[in-house]
């Protein structure tokens, strides 16, 4: 075996639906011609909002009034850079998690905002610690314009924030007046467990104007293809005329062919439910073969939590190594992964280990886990 | 006939080539598989890149030296949007043509830029009244970071900057040192006349830095489809990198599946020269057939130049009538055209109006022609 790459973040390419994409093209230029591909509302077709607001409201991961709450987006990167835009000046503070989504720091840090990460452990943000952020900067005039959480197997922690964090964070968007951003990629990729309702369904039940303030960004990156380019953000009315805006200005819109492909996917509820339950038992096999080399080949040196959906485990060198020197010699060992110091605002991931389990078969893991002892044993 | 729109803007879409993308995406999808699907380079994909250096040194539309000098971008508004953000601190100066294109000052406006507008005339930029500017801005000390022009068949004015003006351009950009974009969606549609070589390909042989000043935008949007959202920038080598990272945060990188359809037809040469000679003919017959038509039912009361490509023809109020005056009575006599006021930064456009004919047929731009005759008689 080559280099064993754990360092990636790419869906199994194997389990990309080529085959189904191919029918759904096909139907789409048939059934729609010139319209599949003429210039196109900047707000998306209808035929997707439709699919993906009744797909939302299904699985309780975002209220979702109508199909006009939700607003199409080239990949869900581009809802983050919208909203940034939308809502951000130059030095305005956005609460990240930290570690957290690089793309988001980019898309956050691209429009000038001055970036605070909160830390998280196994239950997710750390609500509590964000309470005492926020209180800060109240105090100092600078409340966040913007608090953003992956709350479903988070990248790169894979943890998912605990229930009862969600209310308390719906309750300090209500208290501080700020945007709360939950951006879901990972959440139907669940394959232990039971699902969470997402930060918008629950802010449906409130009456204290946390709805009003919440977004939840998605995408077809991890349950169709990311080379679609499609994702979605539902907004609460305010915000959505400032979003279009942006959009207008940044792409015109987004391509009307593959939002139509996407619909048609989408909406093909046999294929998705079998195609998601394939994704599923693919990376629950995976995620545990990873856990059991680890623990075999590498046993206490490297402490993970529990992996029950997503793509990521996130590991910590127990002996306080730094994952970079052990990055070094892992590339000649012949793995990789990405050291945990690029996800954060501070050396907090410094001992920390990015682990993606989606791209390798079980053997392909056990031999990383295998190479990844070596790498270690001659760090220390 | 109910409402005749000249208002839009869109390529004619019984000429979309919904058949040849039909086969091109089963062709992609049988032929790349998943790599059509997956996370691809931000730069764009090698097929596209190489196909769009080719055809545009044949063209002669911008030189290239090699592949790499091309970016793609989701659709060519996003090339502008990555200009503005890579070069434009808020407050910093863009020079555009006045009128001009929307979607431009839109973009440039986002970040923050303080636009400044330059007339046009039959040959384009008034390159003269830009030097008075430049000296006015170089003696305030804020010359600009970027002059932009669609210098073919610009929208709206549908005038083509002459071969002498592109010269002073070029000099003018050295000498100041501004980044000079030219955006080209509709040199391919030239029906009428010769072509001029495009502002990169002239800078190309010239020793005094305009060459590393000079970005050529370009786009399938008007010879293939808009909908497929592709274009891209080609950009000299010390501009690219924030190109890139600014891309990177905005939609992490354009659809490969998109990228690949345009590839295979832009490289099937027999389909792309037939193609392209049919959108030419037919909107040839569509622009004679408005020009005759507003000569014959309007006469004297609305001049227009000559019309030798493109999609848009700009029409004068030879009585210094409002054109919004117009708008509003020629709705009701059921035809639509979008003033000119909406195209400029200041007055200018008080009189004019653009008309786009490439959606109507000949009969019912004849009609449209009357309508607008009828409209204008009830106003005087």
């Amino acid at each position: 075996m080559g280099m064993l790459s754990l360092a990636g973040g790419l869906p199994a390419p194997e389990l990309l639906p080529v085959d189904r994409v191919a029918t759904a093209t096909a139907t789409v230029l048939a059934t729609h011609g010139p319209r599949s591909l003429q210039y196109a509302p900047t707000e998306g077709m209808a035929e997707l909002r439709e699919i993906v607001a009744t797909r939302a409201s299904h699985a309780a991961t975002a209220h979702v009034e109508q199909a006009e709450d939700v607003l199409v987006t080239t990949g869900s990167q581009q809802g983050l850079d919208l909203l940034a835009r939308a809502l951000c000046d130059p030095g305005d503070v956005v609460v990240v998690e930290s570690p957290g989504y690089l793309g988001a720091l980019q898309a956050f840090a691209a429009s000038g905002a001055r970036l605070i990460g909160v830390a998280t452990d196994a239950d997710g943000l750390r609500v509590d610690e964000l309470e005492q952020v926020l209180d800060g900067l109240i105090v100092a005039g600078t409340p966040p314009k913007i608090v953003y959480v992956v709350a479903n197997f988070q990248n790169p922690s894979g943890a998912t924030l605990a229930l009862d964090r969600r209310h308390r964070l719906l309750d300090l968007a209500a208290r501080v007046g700020f945007v709360l951003v939950e951006d879901d990629p990972y959440g139907a990729l669940r394959f232990r467990g039971e699902p969470l309702a997402g930060l918008r369904a629950l802010a449906a039940g409130r009456d204290d104007g946390a709805s009003g303030l919440t977004v939840s960004l998605g995408t077809v990156s991890k349950i169709v293809s990311p080379g679609l380019r499609v994702g979605w953000a539902i907004a609460p009315e305010w915000l959505r005329p400032a979003l279009v805006r942006a959009k207008q200005a940044t792409d015109l819109h987004t391509s009307p062919l593959t939002q139509l492909i996407a619909a048609e996917v989408l909406a093909d509820e046999g294929f998705m439910s079998a195609h998601l339950e394939q994704i599923r038992s693919t990376y629950r096999e995976r995620a545990d073969a990873l856990a059991d080399a680890l623990a075999s080949e590498v046993g206490p040196g490297i402490e993970i939590g529990a992996i029950d959906g997503g793509m990521f485990c996130w590991g910590r060198l127990a002996g306080g190594e730094s994952a970079t020197d052990l990055f070094e010699v892992a590339i000649d060992a012949g793995v990789a992964f990405v050291p945990g110091d690029a996800f954060c605002l501070d050396d907090s991931g410094r001992s920390h280990l990015r682990l993606c389990f989606t791209t390798l078969t079980p053997d392909e893991l056990g031999q990383a886990a295998s190479r990844l002892s070596i790498a270690l044993s001659s760090l220390t």
